[in-house]
């Protein structure tokens, strides 16, 4: 079993490609919906999401769990990585995205990459040390918060969307390669195309990820056992709201959605959503 | 001490009236502008981080807090009114901002409100089971989870932000009144009053707050002493980036904004922000 973890339904478009390149293996996908976005939140609490996240898909029967999230896996990753490298039932591993983007890009650049993302991925530079253990390349960060509340609307195809993605790819000068630093903005692929003008690529590394991730499973093969190419989603928001947005990240319908929720600092599994009205007193 | 709390930027936009309304009274102001929005957060995570706000106020020998958010409003003033209604030290009250913004609206309505905010203050029910206490009114509501994102970057003049208000506008039928039941859209009122045409009024209820507090200013004398018309400004963000952005919100130059952040669950007075790189480790 693989989980794939994001702060919300932005992962789907990455785990889009994981089952495109792995068609025979199981995933269980959660989604931290009820909680994103993760992007301008303070540092401690993407840990604490983070971790409780990991946890709900290890307790899946998960042995690898890859975070989709750019956010996560620019500031939390090693912190996950560290926290849950031993495990007396055998091995598990936890993989990001940050490093398969920054490889994907240097492959590609002629020298001047963009990469675009919430705050925290771009204030982290993160992504610009992993560049800079590759390569002599430039790196230029745009923090673009408006881009995923637009993808979230449904409102990609929008005008708004087009004059948003111009007033943010604008602020680039004179880069190669523009890397989607954020699961959402694949959705947007269409307005960054034609924001950019010809001669400067585009670069969604979601298909990047997957590939990483046959090569990993190649070399390590203990880590999944006999599967079906099932598919299970969990999500911490409305079940119903996240099977109808999901569909587009997914490019396919979702099968019935299970919701999750914290309960003394784990995601539990519920089995409807509380909706709370008017003033909330404990 | 007059203390005024906001989840981030907007609630500047009631202080601004606030003291305009009351000049010789000093004022503390806090912005959680470091984990805002608040809009689609759990409720827990808000009760908390309204707890450590209010705490910070009365730490700072206010007495009255006036709640300027609307999402804070909607779903937690009750919870923070319980908890703090006893204080060895004397009185003190906290007060929030939908009951005025409910009394306004029904004062103007010829008969169907429309209410803009966001999410959790529109899910909540809060304001619409106030105006149901005062009037026969039919309520509409829309979530407009883009519109604060908006202001908070700068773009309120923006094409991006006209065409935002009139998509979240056009979704209301036959109102003659509309709320804007957050603080950041009274900085969008020139798109807001283009977008609802003729004979929709457009209601900012941020002069009616103030009024309130005067009224019950009066009639409560004990809560504040001997000021001067003096200003502070805390915030859990970029003090430097508050005091830009504020700017616009106030309609005046800040004073130096100083930095608070969360330590042991309480916020606490910071000499200088910390900039976290690269992966972080716990």
């Amino acid at each position: 079993m693989i989980g794939v973890y994001d702060s919300g339904y932005g992962g789907l478009s990455v785990l889009r490609e994981l089952r495109a390149a792995l068609p025979t293996h199981d995933f269980v996908y959660l989604g931290d919906s009820g909680r994103a976005p993760y992007g301008g939140r303070d540092t401690d609490t993407v840990l604490d999401f983070a971790e409780q996240c990991v946890e709900r898909l290890f307790e899946e029967d998960c042995r690898i769990v890859v975070v989709a999230c750019h956010t996560v896996s620019c500031v939390a990753l090693r912190h996950l990585q560290r926290r849950y490298a031993v495990d007396p039932d055998g091995p598990r591993r936890i993989l990001g995205v940050t490093i398969p983007a920054a490889e994907a890009a240097v492959s590609v650049s002629l020298g001047h990459i963009g990469v675009i993302g919430t705050k925290r991925t771009i204030t982290s530079s993160t992504f610009v040390m992993e560049v800079e253990k590759l390569g002599p390349h430039k790196v230029s960060g745009c923090a673009a918060p408006l881009l995923a509340p637009i993808v979230e609307e449904g409102w990609e195809g929008s005008d708004i969307a087009r004059l948003a993605v111009q007033r943010y790819v604008d602020q680039f000068e004179e880069i190669d390669t523009l890397l989607l630093a954020c699961t959402h903005y694949p959705l947007l692929l269409d307005a960054f195309l034609s924001a950019v003008g010809e001669g400067v690529r585009v670069l969604d590394p979601s298909s990047f990820v997957a590939e990483r991730l046959v090569d990993w499973l190649k070399r390590h093969p203990g880590y999944t056992g006999p599967a079906t190419g099932n598919l299970r989603i969990l999500c911490t928001g409305d079940p119903s709201v996240f099977r109808e947005h999901g569909h587009r990240f997914l490019g396919a319908p979702l099968p019935p959605v299970q919701h999750v929720a914290e309960e003394q600092g784990r995601l539990a599994l519920r089995d409807r959503v509380q909706v709370i009205k008017g003033q909330v007193v404990r």
